[in-house]
């Protein structure tokens, strides 16, 4: 994540984070630190995965004080290792106390997604499926959980219901058919967006590749219903569908020909990647 | 949650929240509806385990518009299983589409940390052994996650840094000794604030008690180790160790008599609960 | 714009608005106006236009005051004309007295806007090209001044920098040529964005189009150029052009065939148009 | 605008500006520009007029990044001319291009408000009247608009409802008279404030010379009334009237003796001084 | 305080304070109260005084629930006496809990400014002089304070560095002395300004005088230096004094003819007015 | 107060103070100050007393300008004198006028309740009771007002409701009991928390032993219900009383052995130390 992308739409929820920590004050480190005194800390990995997010690391820091400094060894996108050092955290021994969790937090949160995110995009190696994330992220995270899909070797669907038009059923349902919400969105939404229509059967598809949809997700269908499907939309629409990714289902999946697959887990249920602080020591 | 705590607390990282979703409009729900139509959805379970959030759920849409209705069929704390149909709220069509996301997001996660809280607290049943969470929370979901943890039988940890002194090998370092580090954190917190020191040997163990600590965190010790620790300590103190916790170490934990164990993996690793919003029809 | 948008994404605005006309008190009204007092204003349209805003207009009062209630006559995207009734406003005069300022310059900009769009926009009827607004707006008025381009009869152009992707000259250079900069786009954005390449002369065109651009934007060419980039295009990418709008080059335009025609004008140019709270009387 | 006044009343607005800019990111130029680049773009002006905004222009980069320069060749106040460069901005490639469009939105209104604020005031020169602004401004907006009001040549009246007492029609029927008002203001309102009455005919003025306003609004007056009433005000208060100035009525005011006359189209109806940025270019 | 006026300049304080004393949640009434009941509670004043801040002491509780109800049976301005009952609250108890201290500090707070300042101010009663507050307020708390100044009977100074102008010493050495500085001052404030200027010395009020000064404060003058500044300006201005007001000082300050009387204890040092609350009881 | 807490917790109400103070410009200043003036002012104490919140002094000007130079002389606990220069104040002249009554407004508050306090620890030397203050502080002020009485030599009781348990008689009734009420804090809170309980007679401290109250608090008792209730306690909780604090009574109270007083007239009833910018003078 860029600096100026970081100051201007993630730092509001990093200063939130960290007022979350520190409500009235560190208790336990202004008792014992009552006065500036310069230190070290190191940053070390405790299990092999992809790193994610040590900027946003960094800047926990830099926002309780513009004087620490960070020295990395490792960068993300980076396969790390049990045991790496990846970084050097140099400030002031009550600002390294007093970001330590909140920047772990973050750190070993966008680092497990990435890793997880890297073993499924693994699994599509030797495909041409692409890897989408999901809105399903955790509320005020998404900034930092769709960075680490694309850390991790994913890439993002649309951000928010702001930047993309995506009608489901219930779109369709209250359009009053598929036709009839595509054209309402063509006519209603911004001309550059895409529009895509999620379907359940093959008449549905056939009205969306009609409508003139630009992506159609297809969704909860059978092998045979899929590739029926893709065959009918013949390069008409870019073809998307979700849901667990296994190899089995990779190699079904690659053989229909389907663009994009999407996955909820790789930002809902990615288990974190252990990293920690530890070593603090105090300079002259 | 209680409302008022709701209110007063949780509902800006609600808003940002939704705010995050939609940063300028639904683009694809104003588009198919561009009127007041009003509706109904259902909640139903995708998955057993146990409920907590729904008045976090309930709150994201009352956020959006007063006049939503959230008909609950259970409650907070409640096992459910795959299939059940949790709730139906009633009201815009376009509140229940704008909120949708959101507030599944909320309820998914803080159901997943419940129900992963209950099957380690299950475990513990029948020992003395007090499960407690951490600060290893997802940041700005720790009102919400620490909420879970109890909704799924766990205990809270202090809430942050402000809140409760655990005086950590870094602070003793600082301080210059665990004595040091007791007597200027009794010197410097509040009265009303319990005194915890983070041990790692026999020595430190016996530094702490003398110091007049309130807990005794056993941190990276063998069986052996906590076993003599404990006999020292001898109810001087409350104990609490961390880390794994299998069926295995449970019983080593509870033969030891130690008081209490905490896990980071509450929060930071529990799966998703699936949960989704269906059936959406209109009402005349 | 309807109550849910409003609330979620323009409430800030608003409340900054009224903040910015009440930094204490409104001291005229508290001081002749002590107690509680209901009343009624009219708010009359002073000059001929197309009415757009009146939601927002309602909003400023419903924010000081729940309980403030707009009959309203007319709707957005109504011509109204000078002398007409819109509508009446009920509630402590208080209320009315504080707001109506503010209410009055967000009515008036917006009608403004959408009066000089639908000028515009009716030059071009008869045509196939579509009007378009830009991102010369008025810094904080965005989600306004958008919808009154579209009651006005226009369409959005993107929203912000965040949801479409524009590759201007600075974008081609940075990346070394159109083709990379689409390349890199189509690698980096999230799937659902059309690409746009902004083009200033054929060979940018054939580059555009050969590198996939959904939408080429023509600038700054002549007519002749941009008969030849259409030609050349065949319908496989929207084309767009920019400036102004005039009887005579629309006829140019409408022959050439060019898709869409985009004008900063309308959002930052456009005169206000008259309407005006009168008659306010109490009631009992 | 001196940067103290800037820091403390006009940064939430800009800051607001640029998230409004970039909900998540801005996707075209992270696209192309993934890493640091320094470079240069120039500012040159399009149209003749009156420079305003220019340190609020600035301001936009620096909350970006603090590192962008801008060298000025121009200050505001000054008379520039199309296709004279304004100032050169140094710093990251992808800090001119997120700040771009914010920046201009900012010039290009304030320059408009001045340029038109200078003709205006080059009407009434060589007469005693002096050119005042109105509440008339865009919401959001007012800190910048009254500035640039200043800038070319008018002086501002109220700021807003907090800091000016000015009794209307609606105060004064609230109030039950003239006097009565004025009283009511007297009494009410910190001893600082002159209090100012907006009079509809001859009676209105002589109550409200009685009651000792400071300052008296002779409101849709015919000149032989706005004569009868200067005449009998005959200094006792200072006389400001408003409604369209063109070089007929100035004559005709400029003999009456009236003081000021405002204008709320200042603000609210002036368009943009064409301004931009062009010729990006990156530095090694 | 008018409701309007509090809701949109005093709620964010409230609001700041109700989060200073709630960070997470009240630990002590969700242990004991878990569900919703109903209950009642008094407001009982300790000790004789002038009571201000009901409504803002109302607004704290309606801010937790808008379903609080506060039956008053006093009201702002009133000499309220010790044992005194001042309102029921009815509502939630947990919201009675909550809320009970903030909104007892302002209340105290506010009747001890009251009470304070009515004994000064009668001190003043039957002379001319009017009593005024300062700009010595405590941080965050103006709003209200200036408020309680007028409720016990004084009147309100600027209320900020915004809506009035005072030139101090200092100003007057910038500018080069008392005549160059309210020219500037003239030139530069909105004309709806009166000019104050601080003068130590007759020869400064002669030229604040002669340079059309509005208000005159004679700081730090003897009484015989006081009574021959008055004799000059002889009504040309306005005059006010600072400093502690004795029984004896008023005596001097009346016969001397000075019109205003400023004190910054009104603000800075009152003590507060003993209020509780009591005998809360649960209601059926 | 160090930076880093400062920083995170008290710049938000730091800034809130500077914009209530100037809500569009400092109109004195900008009108004699144009442009930028290198100056120095100089801090000068007018009353003995205790020194408190120089630090927070001084983030006043740096939050306004980063280069603004406070030099000091004094630090926070120091007894400091009349007429004694306490720093200099180096910057830009338009930030020492801007930022002067802010700064001063928390500086001779904070360090008021520090003398005040100082005078009431000095009472208790040579006894063994602890000074306490209370959650009477003044609304957004509790940071800087519990900050100042440990300056002052006091210690702070809990912060705020989150984090320390006080069961006071509505919360016992509401439980059923003291033991009820302490076995429903115990099962609720979170184990770092001591639980204190609020009793009236020696029932009640009977039964609050019993049910292994961490803290006891003797509310409203005789001189002999203490001696007794304190006999009976024994050094199984720690005991607490409040009230006026006189050196009659400190001498019953010592004599009793109780462990901490605790007052909350040293918030919200101490008066300002007097301390004023004085001298300012423009460097080249």
């Amino acid at each position: 994540m860029n600096p100026i992308t970081m100051q201007l739409v993630a730092d509001k929820y990093i200063r939130l984070a960290l007022e979350e920590d520190i409500s009235s004050e560190d208790v336990s480190t202004n008792a014992v630190t009552p006065k500036y005194q310069k230190g070290e800390v190191q940053l070390i990995c405790k299990e092999d995965g992809i790193l994610a997010g040590l900027p946003v690391f960094a800047r926990v820091f830099a926002l309780l004080d513009g004087d620490t400094q960070v020295e990395a060894y490792a960068e993300d996108g980076d396969a790390v290792q049990a045991g790496q050092l990846l970084a050097k955290i140099t400030g002031d021994v009550r600002v390294l106390l007093f970001g330590e969790r909140t920047a772990l937090n973050y750190l070993q949160r966008m680092s497990g997604i990435a890793t997880y995110t890297h073993t499924v995009a693994k699994m599509l190696e030797g495909t041409k499926i692409r890897l989408l994330d999901t809105r399903k992220t955790t509320p005020c995270m998404r900034v930092f959980e769709k960075y680490a899909v694309r850390v991790g070797g994913g890439e993002n669907h649309r951000y928010n219901l702001s930047d993309g038009v995506l009608l489901k059923d219930n779109h369709i349902g209250a359009a009053g058919g598929v036709k009839e919400a595509v054209q309402a969105a063509r006519a209603y939404a911004p001309f550059v967006r895409k529009i895509e229509v999620e379907t359940e059967d093959l008449q549905m598809v056939k009205e969306a590749v009609e409508a003139g949809a630009d992506i159609i997700m297809l969704d909860n269908m059978t092998a045979e219903e899929m590739a029926e499907a893709i065959r009918f939309i013949d390069g008409r629409a870019q073809t998307e569908c979700s849901g667990n990714i296994t190899m089995e289902n990779i190699q079904k999946l690659a053989s229909l020909g389907v663009d994009f697959v999407s996955s909820g887990a790789l930002t809902h249920s990615a288990p974190i990647l252990d990293i920690s602080l530890k070593h603090l020591r105090t300079l002259s």
